[in-house]
């Protein structure tokens, strides 16, 4: 079997935003994890993730403990030391990955089965409870962290390792008689399965991942069916025949996003991944339609899915609630791959914009800035006295904890960050698609010519971009940037030349066409402009009210700016708004700034209501980054901002 | 022991408002009830409430079935029925209570206990668990009925039962070194000894409340050690210690409302009683302070309290999501409870103008005009899908529902309403105080002179009072009016004078004395007008809201009136509003109507962001009195509206 070390990014980000984030993922994130991981943080629930490998293969005696899934935090991290090894050697930490891939080895079956938790505890049930029991989740983590790493390093060990449990669950799973018809609980593999495809040419993983997408939802239900098998015989918890898992119709017959946000968007990754693969037209219609369901009715502004806690899921069309909301980190970073491969489908802004507002916003949002703390849910607002109080806003943390219990998420945003360069192109043969504006340097190959590009900007402040392409000799290629959403308008030039751009532009990209030579110069101006943004009246919640984005960035009020009882603000209609960079603030950020009114709560003291009687007084509001938020004081905060018409 | 027919309500309703409200109680709420208790309504799970006496009294084979707490809705029955039967005799029904007497008679053990979980199910673990199971609640409703039912008829048995049972309970509860010094988890016996000591001049009940009342909350705690006692180690499942009994603390300590709601007003109802009863002053201080918090800090404005459903519980300070409210009618019960003791410590207005408000809103609004269904929960919005979707909004029913395994709601709202006399006045030696207008007839002794007053008015629709006062003989004595703070202004005349009443006025009560002859006419006319009124800024939810009331009436948006999504109307501040009295609608209501203008939805469709452009409607919008919604087609409801100023 031929395997090319094919599919790593080359890109070397030189970006003032993202290179403060991956210096984070370097030098605290990766490492506070491989201590977790290792049970060496103190005052804190042991992970015992490696632990439970070495139990496996023998090395050390005791018991099985964490989660079912456990096994899958070990997978992430090794992701993310891979992306990260892409931006920068580390040899040292290289040399601890290849431990850990050893004691994979080691702990792996003759047969290929590699999972700690049945290992250990019920090696007698391997594959008999798919909907509850994360095995072919974290086989497909472990999929993916061995596809980054051998493209990160070259190295085949873990490569092989995968691949031989990938056949082994094909050996299991398929549509032999003799195979279970099964598929996972939470979704995953599939998209992973993918990846294995790409690096290893083997169909029979592409196969396999269709195989699991295509049984999903048929009946007689697979859920029911093992669930019997069990002699299981109380009711499953969540609302509908299995629409947490989206397994309760096949996946091409749905059409609104349902159930557990997270595998959602994991299976629609996996969707848009096969339908272009495979070019599948009836897999591409479903996942426009679950696409345009989840952007133009179950988004919030933040790029943040899942309005409620009950099941981490989807509600409702238009259900959006700002104190209520779920809004997983790991489900906005499941977006980012749903949009990039919507754009192996289609190049459409549509999908670049959304892209663009998860990693600006409702991803990053999930990290303090120093990388020591996290959020597995990003709520649009918060008051901390209700998050302690009231039993139905408890999912919603006021501050970022150390680790969780569950934590998918901290090693989530880790592998997302460190691969930020993964995601600012899509090259169809010679079309070269910028999907993404941030410092970097790469060398892309179009028809076998280098084309060295170097990005310089300092989004997301300023929206002025400059590209240089310098091909290893003049070649004709395609160019095309894109022109955001938000901007209100563009100046393209190349070689100081303004390009009349509106003929170019189709589905929000300018091609710009031509024949490329060295030091060629693009320079994309974006006029980036303070907007106050209103939801669909449908949107329950936030009628009345606005929020305020510049550029890809959402903002929102922090108690420590703008004291308590945000929501009494109110921001008048014309009120001027100025935008200004802080470079002591929050590591650099541009602020907005303001005059609003604020309800008086002097002579309330006594009074719980009384006939209408306002007194405002002029307050000067100033709005900070969302995802930069709770980083100071912990405090209130809020995104949807109560407008005065 | 002397026994005096105390007590008894002569008030004869001629209200056209609260009539129909007593001849639905009479005609379908009693009835029904009377058929549930039997297990004879089709379609619905069993009480088996009566059938649980039958089994106590060895008249039937079979097993207990319920809540720990069934024995309570047969009390709550006959109670109800009691009342009623203050208002018209009904000699069928009374057969009917006679024969339930006896049977409780034949139930009741030889030492006077009477439970028929414990008699069944659990006979040598009585008094074992106070915390959870409802024993001396279910005791305390029995001593409620039981004194109501001899008010009404003068007939002694029922109360002679409850007498043995209050005398055994004293035998087993008190300071005594051999007795228990414990106290209910479930407050209500409370009230209900001193109601009994009331009627039997029995000290030892009076005391034994304040036992209870006193005992609660010390340390080492009562709960704790009988729950070590029951070698139960696992934690209660409420937050803080026993905040959800309020007993974490002694109740002189106790400032702010916490925990369950009904469990709290029906405890702070038994300390205003013991406080005027045993002229506590550190009670009546702790009653006040209780009172302020709620009504000032935790109180919607119709008078529903306890805005989160877990634990059925007050949250706090300023915390009443309009969307999330528990606000349960047996809560907003318990506060007309309290109001009314509140009266008998301090004649002032803000006590009766909540309890007046509530008798208008927050608790008939959980029964359906024809009786037939109730709610549980009296949220202030609704959105059915919501109901339907969202696990944290569950609890909000968007219809009301025919009766609850836990029905504890329909028969409180049925007695409370069957009272409605009760609450009119208070009698201070030659003083009377007038809080309530309703039609009525009455017959009051005041120093042995017969008074007879006839009230007639159209109230809640119009704030025309005419007062007829008829004394036997001449007679010099106050008559104190009410001037409900909702008022913009009052006009008083006597026999058509005018009366200067600003001097008069004390606490929001204007005091006549004079001396009363044959046919003195009051006339009181208090301005109703249409009021937008605006919640405390610290309430978040309600920033950019007004409400709406018309005398002691809260109104709201119905779908069925307004279409749907709510909360894109929005309210002028200057728009002109208009009451219009619509016979054939609702029974006969008072709506307001008004142009609002309306968020265009056109133009959204497949957007969910996008920078300002708004474009509005102007919509004519029609409300309804909050009591009388969901009588029609179900839909969405909102009584917050947004303003635009």
């Amino acid at each position: 079997m031929k395997i090319e070390q094919k599919g790593k990014s080359n890109v070397k980000i030189t970006d003032s935003f993202w290179k403060k984030r991956l210096e984070v993922i370097r030098d605290h994130v990766i490492p506070y994890q491989w201590e977790a991981l290792n049970d060496r943080i103190p005052d804190t629930a042991p992970s015992h993730a490696i632990e439970n490998f070495r139990l496996v293969a023998g090395e050390v005696e005791g018991e099985f403990f964490g989660m079912v899934f456990q096994d899958s935090d070990v997978a992430k991290w090794i992701e993310a030391v891979a992306f990260s090894l892409e931006n920068e050697p580390n040899e040292e930490l290289e040399q601890i990955v290849d431990e850990v891939v050893a004691l994979l080895g080691r702990a792996q079956d003759e047969n290929g089965y590699l999972n700690t938790y049945y290992q250990v505890k019920e090696p007698k049930n391997r594959w008999t409870n798919l909907r509850d029991n994360h095995e072919l989740y974290c086989a497909g983590h472990l999929i993916e962290a061995a596809v980054a790493y051998y493209q990160a390093t070259g190295k085949r060990e873990f490569l092989d390792i995968v691949c031989q449990y990938a056949d082994h669950i094909a050996s299991v799973f398929g549509p032999e008689e003799h195979k279970l018809k099964g598929y996972p609980g939470h979704q995953e593999i599939e998209l992973a399965l993918v990846k294995l495809y790409d690096v290893t040419a083997n169909e029979n993983y592409l196969n396999l991942s269709k195989y699991f997408i295509d049984e999903r939802g048929k009946q007689p239900h697979y859920f029911d069916l093992e669930k019997n098998e069990r002699n299981e015989t109380k009711p499953f918890w969540f609302n509908d025949d299995y629409a947490y898992h989206q397994a309760h119709k096949p996946v091409r017959e749905q059409k609104e996003a349902v159930g557990h946000a997270v595998r959602a968007v994991y299976m629609y990754t996996a969707m848009a991944d096969l339908a272009s693969k495979t070019n599948d037209e009836s897999l591409k219609k479903a996942c426009e339609a679950l696409w345009d369901n989840v952007t133009q009715k179950q988004m919030y502004i933040t790029a943040g899915i899942g309005s409620m806690v009950f099941g981490e899921a989807f509600s409702f069309d238009y259900d959006l609630p700002n104190d209520l909301s779920y809004t997983e980190t790991c489900a906005s970073i499941g977006l980012v791959f749903w949009a990039n491969r919507m754009l192996n489908l289609e190049i459409n802004r549509k999908y670049a914009d959304v892209l663009e507002t998860a990693l600006y916003n409702g991803t990053i949002s999930g990290m303090e800035l120093d990388g020591k703390k996290f959020f597995y849910v990003n709520p649009l607002e918060v008051q901390p006295d209700a998050s302690e109080k009231r039993n139905d806003k408890r999912h919603i943390k006021p501050v970022r904890q150390k680790w969780f219990g569950c934590a998918c998420c901290p090693p989530n945003i880790a592998r997302l960050v460190a691969s930020i360069g993964h995601y600012i192109y899509t090259q169809k043969e010679n079309e070269l698609f910028v999907h993404l504006y941030m410092g970097h340097e790469t060398q892309i190959d179009i028809a076998g010519n280098q084309i060295g590009i170097v990005q310089k900007t300092n989004y997301p402040w300023d929206g002025n971009i400059s590209i240089n392409v310098s091909p290893k000799s003049d070649q004709q290629f395609t160019i095309s940037l894109r022109i955001p959403g938000w901007s209100k308008g563009a100046v393209v030039k190349v070689n100081g030349e303004i390009v009349d751009h509106e003929p170019l532009m189709k589905n929000g990209y300018v091609y710009i066409n031509r024949i490329w030579s060295e030091n060629d110069q693009v320079e994309l101006a974006l006029q980036m402009v303070i907007e106050r943004i209103q939801a669909n009246p449908l949107v329950r919640n936030n009628n009345g009210k606005v929020a305020l984005q510049r550029g890809p960035i959402v903002y929102c009020l922090e108690e420590v700016d703008n004291g308590k009882n945000l929501p009494s603000i109110f921001l008048p209609r014309d009120a001027e708004l100025k935008a200004k960079f802080e470079e002591d603030l929050l590591e650099g950020i541009v602020i907005i700034s303001g005059q609003a009114e604020r309800i008086e709560e002097a002579g309330w003291e006594d009074k719980l209501y009384r006939p209408v009687d306002d007194h405002t007084r002029k307050v000067e509001i100033k709005a900070v980054p969302y995802y930069a938020w709770c980083n100071r004081q912990p405090g209130e905060m809020i995104v949807w901002v109560n407008e005065k018409r």
